[in-house]
């Protein structure tokens, strides 16, 4: 018999409470709202369902083309992902259980506004997708998809007649590879997660202080000194480019300028207002670098660039930034300063104007519509070109009566950490644009969800992206009136599991990211703590500490997703008690989470100083324990309607209060409903 | 406030025991043989600690070249990986804290036998790896990469010096792409999981009757009318055999004939002994499909033929398989008989042993030295020959006395579902081969691990092929006397840890299959049964119901690991007990793993009917509340020193040996363990 190491033997009983709260299931579930995200325009739910097994198969009709025969085997692919089933494309048209009609061709490049609607009509026996162009054929695939569920029966989707098109034109994702540069493998996961939730621009903002990420064949020195090395070939976007338009998604390009332009100025100093800087920035911030608008060189260099980049990328926008400009480096420029006074440019915002006039008119030249964040409008600012706001509905609002089209971003930055309904409540129409004329409404495009990357890397950017883009993708694609928070959140944590089958990451990374922290195989009472923490909102985090490009990010902070779920489950149930609405089982449940919150401290302890990384946590373990053991005390005395003293509460306040600051740059998120707690115990 | 949905509310108590017994853990461990697999030839600890963060540089010293840059910048992404350290590569050589000096080149083909060795020496201020080519280089980065571990300082390796060399030149994996095709990012993935232990041979199985899976450009009906579409391109085998080269692994590819050819006569029906196949095969089996061996124009074709695959592959040898020849096709055909008797062939082996002959002049033609299977080897077979052993270390060991060099791979059938264990403690030189005269044993130049593919899919393959395939890496590489299994399955489950940051899905494809076939997000009831049950050993599937090539592999059994640690940890626990070694601690550990089993029935029973695919579960859940409930009551008479007589003793031995028959395709491995328990409270 082989010698055990009885020291390693540690037995450890362990209540585990897990995730079971709302549990997600793709059981199918009788009278529930498909599980459908974007929600449908129109659907009308019919009898039975139609299975899907080894016979399925797909024939296409009408109009065909190299698109729709990828469609069909991706869309096969990720079914027979869905199922385990293998599901080999040899279909004969005639025979298909699930018939595809498409009525004509879409643009040889995809424009703004062309036709995304679909027809889907799912009977027992058959399925029948049809659409006017290729672009509606493959929505209709990933609605079909999200539609699949398990049953006593098999696999199957429910019977169902779908009318769909979007609300908005324009629903993007931007990503931002400046700041961390971002592998195509992980630019292509993310562009099948877009395609899933029918999102249709993919804004890649290539160029920043921190990095020129794409190769100039005319300007080589902004890649082979602005990059670090990290750069896409011309090659690889054109393979980028073809990805995407084959799940119906335009990539519009952004070259930030005249700020955000330290990268570029390592090569070509000369178009600079000032010191050339010797290096790519490595910092995070607003940065003095700008180009010189007052050059005749500078417009020559961005001509013959604009030249080469409008060739490489074929949308009709091109996005020039204009963003962020602190103008310190032109105001320490006499040269420049002469100019603006020889121009009767007053100010740095207006000497910006007559770049970005300059720029537009390039821009123009070469047969593409400009597009630029809130700065660049002007009052002559061509009615083309496309405002994108970053900075509030007001200036969208605004933008949208001057005659500019407009996009919505404000509300949309999923780098800051905010929860996925408050995106959801977010809508290009609200706010002040929802006094907009019906012309001017019709200017407002869409949106666009920000993916800015001080804190994302190719390890983590999946869960900072997915799912809760999912629910703007729903706010940009679904009727106006589809605003139910309960049912988004019911949807999108089903979405969230199918966009697994398509190789995201945003569920599988905090696995090996909390094992590789804790140097535990299986950090069981690490997971406890890591499901009720998030990072802070907003730019919280950066001014805690300085972070560079190449700072680790493999803290707690790093791994966790950007909102807990258990925790807004659990403020879910706070609320319900001290509604007096909860069943005693609900009673239960919270207490049963509390404990587990409040014992898990003194198990997880002897664990933090065993890694560098995870000692931080120390306090951030035991806040957690107080708080519970304060929430656990109300709740008795909520349960024994024992009269609790006002001197008391505001003790507990007190302390709840100083739980709620970031440790470790982290948020206790069970504060505020151990808050709620406390407080009703006080005034019953 | 929004409503909540009470009735989804379920809360759930569950006692979870998970896989905390013995977790491995990648934390400094003071006095454990270091965490490497293969364990080094030789093997020096130090003092201290080396510690990584950002300052971590790699130099190159002496010779250099692209495999060596491309290695090196490998290295630094696994190291990335595993410590979320950005790890730029931008070191100046002189500079650098881990130097690397290596003397000359390896050859322009790698060839069998040439120098792996490494001698890798780190102290706490710096690493030097030296090494006579840039295998040893290689090999040395992953001996590194094993060693770091998570500690209060950050990521550190031991100081510890490593002089290391392979015991056999010959450590292979060979995979089936025939019967399920496997893409090519599935073999990528499996190459990188060779280098991480030392493997350096990957022999490509590539026709067999279900599939011929290259693209011939001599012959492009092999590929069109044998493949169903599924085949490497010459574009893409040329890509895997760089990816190989890189990694210091060899291509060896397999054409099997004359037998097991069904594919290679769809398209080319003429080269057959029988009315040619019209598809090609869907089922399992062995098959009576044979090419000719009395008709020239077979031996013109394969000339052709390997001519073309021997450009294509530029490893020196080439294995045309020869196995399982059924002879029906030839004893059918009265020309072949007629031949038979003119050519003094006596009977189909000494026909298939003419036609061996022939293909063994052709491919030394192409000058490449033959290797096929142990039916190849005949009296008058060219000494050069390499013949690998299927059919036992019997064959092996008369092989080797012929004079032909030998392989082993009886016992390394990995598709078999036996233990690591078991692989483990197969020897190439053990067995009958013990016995061979040193000159004898020489001619042995290692094993393969062999992944036959019948039952495995793109999906499971890697939780087939890993973690197990380590422990005969090891037994190929490590000096002889290493056979402590107790060692080895302590340093495997760290291995099979490290193996995901390769990008391996052993660990993580489980989740997904499990969640898929139950329909539930987090199938906590499913998971305790899935990891106390596994498929039979050897090739029970196939004969409990018929399997074709697209038969949906999505059951429980396809989602399980052929080994259930779980399993194999409480029968470590129940001998200790039933020896009276057992602590108190290890008493109240097994109580509580019985208790889960006992009463994970009835909490699962209830989910399983929703889904088509667990409905079959339901008897072997219910089987495992049986058996712990038998193993409890032994349990107790065990600690109560009650004695129970020899009747009920005997009963419950019955109603284990009916649990111990496979349900669903799936034994319970904690039968054995209870039979233990009940065996002993009858003897004591």
């Amino acid at each position: 018999m082989k010698t055990l190491h009885p020291r390693r033997f540690a037995f450890c009983l362990f209540l585990f409470f897990g995730v079971l709260m709302h549990a997600p299931t793709m059981c199918a579930q009788e009278g529930s709202p498909l599980p459908v995200m974007p929600l449908p325009a129109h659907t009308v739910q019919g009898e039975g369902q139609f299975l899907i097994d080894g016979s399925f198969s797909v024939g296409l009709e009408g109009y065909t083309d190299s698109r729709l025969m990828s469609g069909k085997r991706r869309f096969l692919d990720i079914l027979s992902r869905e199922t385990g089933i293998p599901l080999p494309d040899e279909a004969q048209a005639n025979q298909a259980s699930f018939m595809i009609k498409t009525a004509g061709a879409s643009d040889p490049v995809q424009d703004l506004g062309e036709n995304e609607s679909y027809h889907l009509e799912i009977s027992a026996t058959r399925v029948q997708l049809t659409a006017p162009n290729p672009l509606g054929v493959l929505h209709g695939f990933e609605t079909f998809l999200q539609l699949v569920r398990t049953t006593p029966q098999g696999f199957s989707v429910p019977a169902v007649t779908i009318d769909d098109e979007p609300r908005f034109p324009w629903r993007g994702l931007m990503i931002d590879v400046g700041r961390h540069f971002m592998p195509v493998s992980v630019i292509e996961r993310n562009l099948d997660g877009m395609e899933a939730v029918k999102l249709n621009v993919f804004h890649w903002h290539l160029s920043d202080d921190q990095g020129f990420r794409v190769e100039s064949k005319r300007f080589p020195l902004l890649q082979e000194k602005g990059s670090g090395g990290l750069y896409y070939t011309q090659k690889q976007i054109g393979e980028v480019i073809q990805y995407a338009r084959d799940r119906g998604i335009r990539v519009v390009p952004e070259f930030d300028m005249p700020c955000h332009t330290t990268s570029w100025l390592v090569g070509y100093p000369h178009l600079g207002s000032g010191a050339g800087p010797t290096q790519i920035e490595s910092r995070w911030g607003i940065f003095d670098a700008a180009i010189d608008p007052t050059q005749e060189g500078t417009y020559q260099f961005l001509n013959q660039f604009i030249g080469e980049m409008t060739e490489l990328f074929p949308d009709a926008y091109f996005h020039i930034g204009g963003d962020e400009c602190d103008g310190k480096e032109w105001d320490a420029n006499p040269r420049i300063k002469e100019f603006m006074r020889a121009h009767g440019l007053q100010n740095d915002a207006a000497l910006q104007s007559y770049f970005t006039g300059r720029v537009q008119k390039l821009v123009a030249g070469h047969h593409k519509i400009m597009e630029g964040w809130d700065e660049v409008l002007q009052p002559d600012t061509p009615r083309d070109v496309v405002i994108q706001s970053w900075r509030g509905q007001t200036g969208l609002a605004g933008a949208a009566r001057q005659g500019n089209r407009v996009l919505l971003s404000a509300g949309y930055y999923i780098d800051l950490n905010q929860s996925a309904a408050q995106h959801y409540l977010v809508d290009p129409l609200g706010g002040d644009s929802g006094s907009l004329t019906p012309e001017e409404k019709a200017r407002v495009l869409g949106g666009e969800a920000t993916m800015w990357s001080e804190f994302t890397t190719p390890e983590n950017i999946d869960s900072r992206i997915w799912p809760r883009t999912a629910a703007i993708a729903e706010r940009l694609w679904s009727p106006q009136e589809v605003v139910d928070v309960s049912s988004m959140y019911r949807r999108l944590a089903i979405v969230s599991l199918k966009l697994e089958y398509y190789g995201l990451e945003h569920r599988s990374s905090a696995r090996l990211m909390l094992r590789r922290l804790s140097g535990e195989s299986d950090p069981q009472f690490l997971n406890v703590l890591a499901a009720v923490v998030q990072p802070p909102e907003g730019y919280a985090r950066g001014q805690l500490k300085e972070y560079r490009n190449f700072t680790p990010l493999n803290r707690l902070v790093d791994a966790v997703p950007p909102e807990s779920e258990a925790a807004r489950k659990f403020n879910d149930l706070a609320k319900l008690i001290v509604a007096g609405k909860a069943s005693p089982q609900q009673w239960q449940e919270a207490r049963n989470w509390l404990l587990l919150w409040r014992d898990n401290d003194a198990r997880l302890q002897p664990l933090l100083e065993g890694s560098d990384l995870t000692a931080e946590l120390i306090p951030v373990s035991h806040t957690l324990a107080q708080v519970a053991s304060i929430g656990l005390q109300a709740l008795d005395d909520l349960q024994n309607h024992r009269v609790v003293n006002t001197a008391a509460v505001q003790r507990n306040m007190e302390l709840l209060k100083i739980a709620e600051k970031p440790e470790a740059v982290l948020l206790d998120m069970i504060a505020p409903s151990a808050e709620l707690l406390v407080q009703a115990s006080g005034t019953h």
